[in-house]
């Protein structure tokens, strides 16, 4: 009897120990750390790592070999898209929307109510999320989702923010990461660049003197000379610490203030640019960017030193095309992003089209994918490759496609054939540019057909043949001309898309399909 | 032969297995959850919970109903004191040093290398610690030791601090409590108070109208209704859930910046004080003080609701005493905290003598200790309460002794013999007061020496007959004067207090017991 009763024990305790043994054992493969590198106004061209089919004189400007070293382990994304400005780019990742569907079109304001459009003489922008993200129901001019550290928190992931957050205005839930699901924030907030770069000038925090744009959380480093791109890596390796020593996954949301406006030499980088002949802005912006590149040499050198390296994802992506205003930048408006058209704002593809680079877990060597993607996709990307169930959301619907066969390299037909849509119902600068202030645009395949809604016409460019997008074949290719107007229209009403409206007549401004009737 | 191998592959499963159930239940009662409600500016009567022996107009003035809930469970502690102002006695509770030791003596400017004294005509401060607490090495005037949260986050505990920090000075890294070994930081800064206390004015965050004092993370309450009181606790319980969901224990530092000046009055309470006839001012202050009677409430609750108030450690104390100037509070000076004399910045009771509260993890119904203790008990305090070694120190030597023994109910002589010791080498402020301004003190039992550094002589007062230190005993007790000025000097030179010098002679300000040579 006493002997039975020993082996039920027995067979218990196994039981337990193999258990527990292989959950142990098991986390390490099924959870990956995840490390995010969210980098702000950094141009598709602005990198030493080409991302088009050959080198350009701008490839040859910058100098990126931290990134160069991080492609050759990644899956590099060629035909990657963002939204024109940031705060939709932002809300987008965080919840796997399209942003006509989640409605913060445009970015948000520091402070809650206040939307951010321009005034126009012919339209007015849609009643559309001014306040940005919430994790919580019912704040007005919101979206209500559920954010992607949310639910990575939820399943046992260390979750640490570094940089700007700019997801929702002060006054709103959404204005702190820590309410969308981060348990770690330094210098997050609901503006969107820095006042200052620089730590001798406290990073903007001087009294009476601070913007809304006065950099949160770094008082270490007022009144030394640290650069706040270094600044906020010393944070971020700092914050990495805690997960390590606990041995938990890592999700780090590393966005870097750099390399949005002001433009702020990063003096750690600027002479060589200097010497090259840049004049003292394209020198300064391309010491941003050298610079960012250091943080990322930094954080991996971090990682491998600790020895987690092979076991953390990590993915490269602006949240948005390079600046093309002068005279914020140097030069012609909109020629920043040769061979791309315009930069941030528009909807050609100097606006939306930025570098992404992804490296699972386990980096398995260098490997191209031209698949149109976007932004959205990182959303069931990434709880596809920490094997995160979803779960329930407070999202409507996710409209972004796992990358999972991509970065295995099973492509097919469907990637091609799905349409990637952008609107813009707003004004997000004074004058208007090209594909800037309301514009609505979708890509299928070589096709991208953009609509001018304050023109009332579409432009439809072969982007295999002319990805500079001159050649408008909207006069030349008419049944593909609307066929692509009623594949955009079909798209913005699926998402749900708010119009402008007419100022005069009140009436709403009609889908691409409509024009002609 | 499988069998025995089977035989020996279950004794080791049985092994783990017991082991781990025993850790796994052992934790829950050998780290149990600690809640340190540290007060600000907070005089020792201005409860409406006794702390002497009978009660006050005061306590009758003021209504805390959820500290008098707090004290039934609680040993109270009518004899415990803090220094005279805010950072010294910070600093000493996170080190377990006394003030004179770390020689952080004054409080610290929100930016770093600027010395707080303010001009003296016949003293020079030392040269003390003007940057705070450090927990890196070789930071120019700051003290660098191991802190408190430091060795509990390296011993399991998940650590968050909420509300006024006031470590160390920015351009250092004392100033973030996320150096310090918090986990989380809400609100936390080197800034010493708040800009003010109302939402609707976004905590002091306008550009170029916020201070250094604009209190940092609470952008979602920004232009809402908020009082900071209640942002801190809505913050606090949020902070709580990632531990309780993680069943690890935690370590709560919840500094909410009341009831420091601004005196801004609490909307939610403020009606009544005016009711009851109280100016404006005090009826301001008073509103303070229930709001932050009031987050306690909040904070019980949700321990209770979550079920781990009964394994939750709760420490209640002020920084200093309360606050007895005029005009910033009303009536005459130094009046405020009756029966004692003076307030804070003062060596007199008034400056020194604060509300202290432990609950042990399970509450064991109240009972009054009147040994004298001291800020920097609680660190060895808390670290046996929590079953932590303290490990490998940076500070020199740990001051404080833990009060388990008292919490036990077990008091011996020893309690009563230890001499506590105040020293500030310090000009607080331009005008000079009772006990204010370079002073140093001893208390000993019931005997309390002064050394009044600029007037060259020392006052002795019996606590016991006379806790309002209004019958100096110098000229009469000429023994105990000549005992305790002994006990003073020596207790200074073991701590290796710094000592102010003449302005003209450059010469050192002599010890107490060197006066009369």
């Amino acid at each position: 009897m006493i002997r039975h009763v020993n082996f039920q024990m027995i067979f218990l305790a196994l039981i337990l120990l193999v258990g527990s043994a292989s959950t142990a054992l098991g986390q390490k493969n099924e959870q990956p750390n995840v490390l995010v590198i969210f980098v702000d106004d950094l141009g598709w061209q602005d990198l030493s790592e080409p991302f088009y089919k050959e080198k350009t004189p701008l490839n040859r400007r910058f100098h990126t070999p931290n990134l160069e070293l991080l492609a050759k382990e990644s899956v590099k994304f060629t035909d990657a898209y963002a939204t024109p400005v940031c705060t939709p780019s932002r809300v987008s990742f965080l919840t796997g929307m399209n942003a006509a569907r989640h409605r913060v079109t445009l970015w948000t304001h520091p402070e809650a109510n206040n939307p951010t459009d321009n005034p126009d003489e012919l339209l007015d922008p849609p009643a559309w999320n001014i306040n940005g993200l919430s994790a919580e129901e019912d704040i007005p001019f919101t979206y209500y989702a559920t954010p992607l550290p949310e639910i990575l928190k939820n399943h046992g992931y260390y979750t640490i923010h570094i940089g700007k957050a700019h997801w929702g205005a002060a006054g709103t839930p959404g204005a702190s990461p820590m309410n969308l699901g981060f348990m770690v924030n330094v210098a997050g907030h609901s503006a969107g660049h820095p006042q200052s770069y620089y730590g001798e000038a406290n990073y903007g925090n001087f009294p009476t003197r601070a913007t809304y744009q006065a950099v949160p959380d770094l008082m270490e480093y007022h009144g030394t000379p640290t650069f706040l791109t270094s600044a906020l890596t010393k944070e971020a390796i700092k914050a990495l610490r805690e997960p390590l020593k606990r041995k938990e996954p890592f999700f780090m949301h590393f966005s870097n203030y750099a390399v949005h406006v002001p433009i702020q030499a990063d003096p750690r980088f600027v002479d060589k640019y200097l010497a090259d002949g840049l004049d003292s802005l394209e020198a300064g912006y391309a010491s941003l960017v050298e610079g960012y590149d250091d943080s990322i040499g930094e954080l991996v050198s971090f990682l491998k030193q600790e020895g987690v390296y092979d076991n953390t994802v990590i993915v490269f992506v602006s949240d948005n095309g390079g600046l093309s205003l002068a005279p914020q930048r140097s030069g012609e408006s909109h020629t920043q992003n040769l061979p791309l058209n315009v930069g941030k704002g528009s909807v050609y593809e100097g606006g939306i089209r930025v570098p992404l680079l992804i490296k699972k877990a386990k980096g398995e060597g260098r490997s191209t994918i031209d698949a149109p993607v976007i932004m959205e996709d990182l959303f069931p990307t990434i709880l596809e490759l920490t094997n995160t169930p979803a779960g329930q959301l407070a999202q409507k619907q996710v409209d972004g496609k796992s990358l999972l066969p991509l970065l295995n390299n099973k492509v097919d037909e469907s990637w091609n054939n799905r349409p990637l849509v952008w609107h813009i119902p707003n004004k997000w600068i004074l004058e208007d540019g090209p594909g800037i202030n309301f514009y609505s645009a979708v890509r299928q395949g070589d096709y991208k057909l953009i609509y001018d809604m304050k023109g009332s016409k579409v432009h439809l460019y072969n982007l295999k043949k002319d990805i500079g997008e001159r050649y408008d074949l909207a006069g030349k290719e008419n049944s593909k001309t609307k066929a692509m107007s009623t594949l955009l229209s079909k798209s913005l009403k699926q998402y749900q898309a708010q119009m402008p409206t007419y100022k005069d007549s009140k009436k709403l401004v009609p889908y691409p399909d409509e024009l002609a009737r």
